[in-house]
């Protein structure tokens, strides 16, 4: 029950209403394999980064069963790095800084260790690699989900697109929702798009929830009401981490585990918002874990008496 | 099981991205009484109207039960009447125009045979008429709700202190939370605000759904995700309605039954928004309302196997 999962590997320096940090672990393949190890493994990991990325934490994400033989280390090149600014309002951000680095040549090869990998996550990356990546895969895995942003809307619609027909799933915050599709309800907007190709449409709101839509069913998630966000970045991938590590650790796609797939989603994402970057999913426990979905099911669970 | 409804019943003008009404029925304790009218009879309702005030409104709102013995029909002047333009969003609006009219000689009443009522809705109106509604009740009402807003907190935050101290459950939008307590996060705001007297808190957050606070206990009930939302305009007070409806018909005043009321609010605000103003609500049938509950149940109700 391998999960491959394909995405930047990187630096970022982060500024928010609580703190600043100048230069952390970070990228969308990292916290997806920090959070997704807690339920499955191996994670075969596909990225590129460069020869600043430390190796202790490579060491740290192979002691949790992260196989980096998908990694390429591009010598005499920097790791992709991303700088941003929150607001006060922790929703809406500044990009300041945007090195590629190393992701201009980025150009994923599928190890032949990796075949025959069952569920495959796409990080938010060019179409035309998610697209590659799942060219060379031998047998279609039971499940592929993928993220993307309104950047490749923009500039790849056409590949995008494409890549959309062959998905099973697709995971995009509720702006991107509305540009793919040119709708703004979410519901015709979810309709939109699962035309495109995806089966399971995933609309993550932040701290407003995330919503699932699957044929003509809907779920609702929410986010856990929180004393403190300290630092959103990195939430949406640790969300699809629990998302996918969920699935592929059951293989059960029905709606009902979806739903659960869904809240796992949250529960992960939720311990993320609480410190800089990954440092709280390095140090969850299962205890942890099961205590916060618990606290999803008081959140949100009710019995009602129709009168 | 009478309920008594303070607020205000007046005129609105409202623009949407959807269309445009110059003057339909409005005004909080219409909206309260049109929805709660749905639970429990009879709604004493208690308000101020101008001469303008159309008698078949009346005579619809008595025909579902509605008292007006503690509503003042002033002759020679103009019922309350307020203009607003919402934007694509739908969250946020201007306000346009606030004709307070009768608005000003506001000096509620209760009558002799409102007396032993055992639930009390006072809607937003100023703090110091709200204090005087309640020390007006011989005998203290088994559950006294409030709505209020910003305009308070910075013109009479004395006086809305002295009214939270006294009643048993606050309802506001996220924004009014903030703006109450100091605190942007809303979990310590709720704590804050508990701290001031209401044992329950309801916070609103449109169609991002609402949070329920009770001591440690909290309960998130989304809003259904609609393919129109055509007018919010009364949302909240729909919503106030069906929670404060719901408890008035069961008496029961158990963290339980407050989920429940909860999600009753919630479903009473999905149909709200489906037309401008009241309309929708007019024509609403208790198997519609039945129907739309059980959408809810199935949008956030989910069994989960702790791994």
């Amino acid at each position: 029950m391998a999960l491959i999962v394909v995405g930047t590997m990187a630096f970022d320096a982060i500024e928010t209403p609580f703190g600043k940090v100048d230069k952390i672990i970070g990228g969308s393949a990292t916290y997806v394999a920090y959070t997704a190890a807690n339920f499955v493994m191996p994670i075969q990991q596909v990225s590129i980064i460069g020869d600043d990325f430390p190796g202790n934490e490579v060491a740290e994400l192979q002691k949790r069963g992260v196989d980096f033989a998908g990694v390429e280390k591009v010598k005499g090149k920097k790791s992709f790095f991303w700088s941003g600014k929150y607001h006060m309002d922790m929703n809406t951000r500044d990009t300041l800084v945007t090195d590629l680095n190393v992701l201009t040549d980025f150009n994923p090869v599928i190890p032949e260790s990796y075949q025959g990998a069952e569920f495959l996550m796409l990080g938010n990356v060019d179409p035309e690699l998610q697209l590659n990546v799942i060219n060379q895969m031998k047998v279609r895995p039971k499940l592929i989900a993928m993220d993307t942003m309104n950047y490749w809307m923009a500039s790849a619609m056409p590949k995008l697109k494409e890549v959309l027909r062959k998905v099973d799933a697709l995971l995009v915050n509720d702006s991107e929702a509305r540009e793919l599709s040119g709708e703004y309800s979410l519901v015709k907007a979810a309709r939109k798009i699962m035309q495109m190709g995806p089966k399971y449409l995933i609309i993550k709101k932040g701290e407003h929830g995330a919503l699932l839509f699957h044929e003509n069913l809907v779920f609702f998630a929410p986010a856990l009401p929180l004393e403190e966000v300290f630092d959103p970045t990195g939430a949406g991938d640790t969300f699809a981490g629990g998302f996918i590590g969920h699935l592929a650790r059951t293989k059960d796609l029905s709606f009902d585990n979806l739903k659960t797939a869904i809240i796992v989603g949250s529960a992960m994402a939720s311990f993320c918002v609480e410190k800089f970057g990954p440092d709280r999913l390095r140090t969850l426990t299962r205890g942890e874990i099961d205590e916060r979905i618990r606290q999803f099911v008081e959140l949100v669970n009710f019995d009602i008496q129709l009168v």
